[in-house]
């Protein structure tokens, strides 16, 4: 398979407006309603989790997310819990139904996570780690890849043309905000990357509204608009109680979120061209 | 008055949150449905600005905006018509009813435009412009405030508390996309300036969703995104003969895209808090 | 006179490798040894300002900064003293020997300005505000045009066409650092600017150390690397009481700072092409 | 071994000013004359290795540079000769007597590359990848850590301090240019980076210009500003045959560029703080 000037993305780039869906066990996504993924930052505790992955289903959750491996900009800050959170993780899917989305950093540990994982996460941080890409890639799973801060869309798009070369072509974008100058969010997130990839691939994109926003009342405007732009779903950090988070607590939604953001689920959403 | 670290904006910011519409004429800027400014980036000629101000009023436009003095790049480019655009913006104002945003950028404009406009505009590129900013709010006629490029929101808020501070307190803010890395789109929209704001100020907050894409085929998706996360209004261009356009006609909508307007501005926004 | 693609700045760009040099009354900015622009943020009393041109002087300055008019970002900072500024400017320009740089910021002070100064500064905040530009240039004086801190090297030339347009052909560009995501300095000094402008056109660059770095620790440091990058000489701040300047005191340079700037300029730059 | 506010890094932090010096074997870097390390980007073919090799040596280089694994944006560029690649690196060292520092890019490959390698070199895209900090860190071999194309200084001292934690002390960090919106450069150099780690961190700290520029005229304008800033030494790319390089020809330095780098190692670089 060569490339061209033509189409740089010969897997993963959009032919004879040919869109793909992406399934995670029983959930579709992409060419059809919105999906929601949520869940805490990172697993904790039994407890948490349990409440948390509760939250996500009132929400309207279709899969359940939490890491247990944290990429944290200090290693004095909590790393996860490995593998016992990815056995929390696993119970707290297996309880509520929900199909799990987990993170996975090291290329060593791929195999493990792909035994409690249903969906792949390459975050941010790994989006140019392209060992872990082709790793994750040849595991032939679904793969949730989320753009790096400072990755162009077009690097973010040979990133996921790594992974389809590996092997794994169940692959789904997603926008989480990218590094600018403004200050009063923590990143800026760039809604116009979802017509844009309209334009240029036939993966599904989701948008994770939390991490671009950094602080709670952001969230929801920020979903909105996302769903709005297009986006065939949303990635959402909530949390039992945010004040006792390890990781991410403020721009974690609480229980009087929920069922607003519940509400933006089953809204009508139209043409989202 | 004077302003302290818990409000560096006496003027413009926002207290018992107590939020601020601006009048222009008729029209109601804030604080109820969103409102449409639309017209050509450029006026051309009066065949043009006829037919693309009939093209705002049926897109649902309760402003018509259009630009007599074009800052420009470069030198060589097209500047506009000067005294001449202004007389027919006025025309087409008053052939279509709508009143008239446009902008100024010498402070020995100010007077002279004021007696063509029912709205004067600072854009992106005078926004640091102090001088021109403390002249516009003397004439105490709205102000429709861009953000610059590269303003943080904080300092954009500073702009606005210049116009305020010398009389002008009928400010609309309207964000346009800042300058990242990104080149896939011409500015990246800062979709979360909106939500911010409302947490700041009173003033209310308009999107130009054209000057971020740059693109004509992205414009409707970022509108729908920027009402969708509660902005008060638009402000789009478009253009008769988009290929003739003597500046920017990649982004104008055109014909087609009318109706699809009309029906964004004519949808149930809902609660856009 | 015509743009083309080969040459899209007809007036300030290379041709043929001939370089140009401003004279600013006896001083020769280009082509020979680096030359330094040296005095306070803002001229703030007699006293002050008297001490500042002294401490210029002693480091080697050949000519004398201070502003009088200040654009600041919030309307409640020090604006500057004006009139009383230029003609307090003006006292220690005659009694240092020191011409005379100073920043115009409307276009109707351009001709008071013109009176008091030797060469006319627009600032980072103006490099867009075209009606400048060209007021400017119609003076024929020297002018010395900042970058903005969000403008491309391209469009800082563009900026240097439109006074050059206007007549005013005697232009030194001063690179003062960009607006990036990085927070320990105030701007990012782009040095590569000078080599890059070296190749697109004959005017001569300066580097004010001062703006990008915000913090007195970093000027030399970044003074060194703007003369080995190969800058026509640099704009640095400096004060005899920092703690008392009414505006960017952490940067200011202070007593024991001047004899380590004065060897800097007096030492073998060797050939900085 | 805990953090605090006034300390946020404990291993590499400046602490009493004493600042740390990194042997690669008998090589050091820092407080001291400044090092070159300098090579191919890629190693190609054995001729080109041993070309290349001897313009190093030629250059004044210390340290011989070279990648086997290389990470590219797109998976259908040349991605290095892998372990054929560490074998003519490692027999371009020998044949040099010149050390050598190469690249790891997966967790996976460290005990391989450690064999070949007398430094590991993490590049900008694995600067967050702590995985792969910690498993380098845990050789305790020197580390040649470069800076990620949008990583704040701080995040890199975290880096880095995930490297120390891990038992890998011997850091040297380098400078490669950021990610903003100017085009006429590869990357923005963050020359500013240089004094700032000097106020931060005890390491050693180099720049690699030639990645920051893209582009071989500006790579010796930015290397003498980078000495000039006071950097600890400087990466170099040159190819013997840059039109046929596999990657990164366009920045790499030619033969008659060498003379010019020998002179800027050799000369006198005075006082550097």
């Amino acid at each position: 398979m060569s490339t061209s000037a033509s189409n740089p993305y010969p897997l993963v780039g959009l032919r004879d407006n040919e869109r793909a869906t992406v399934m995670v066990k029983d959930v579709t996504i992409g060419c059809g309603p919105p999906v929601l993924i949520a869940g805490p930052c990172a697993v904790e505790t039994e407890t948490q989790m349990f409440q948390a992955a509760e939250m996500a289903r009132a929400a309207g959750a279709r899969l359940l997310r939490g890491g247990a491996f944290k990429p944290r900009t200090s290693p004095y800050s909590f790393q996860g819990l490995a593998l016992n959170g990815l056995r929390l993780l696993h119970q707290a899917s297996v309880g509520t139904a929900l199909p799990l989305v987990t993170e996975v950093v090291d290329t060593r540990d791929v195999e493990t996570v792909a035994q409690y994982a249903d969906m792949l996460q390459i975050g941010a941080r790994n989006m140019h780690n392209f060992a872990l890409l082709r790793a994750v890639g040849a595991t032939r799973m679904p793969v949730l890849l989320k753009r790096g801060v400072a990755a162009t869309i077009d690097e973010w798009l040979y990133a996921a043309e790594y992974i389809a070369q590996a092997g794994g072509e169940a692959i789904v974008l997603c926008e989480r905000g990218i590094r600018t100058f403004e200050t009063r969010t923590r990143f800026t997130l760039d809604v116009a990357a979802v017509p844009v990839l309209r334009q240029l691939t036939k993966l599904p994109v989701m948008v994770d509204p939390s991490h671009a926003a950094g602080e709670r009342r952001l969230v929801l405007p920020l979903a909105r608009a996302s769903l709005a732009a297009g986006a065939d779903g949303l990635l959402v950090e909530l949390h039992p109680d945010p004040a006792k988070a390890a990781c991410d607590g403020p721009q974690a939604l609480i229980g009087t979120d929920i069922p607003k953001l519940a509400a933006l689920m089953r809204a009508d959403h139209g043409i989202r061209e």
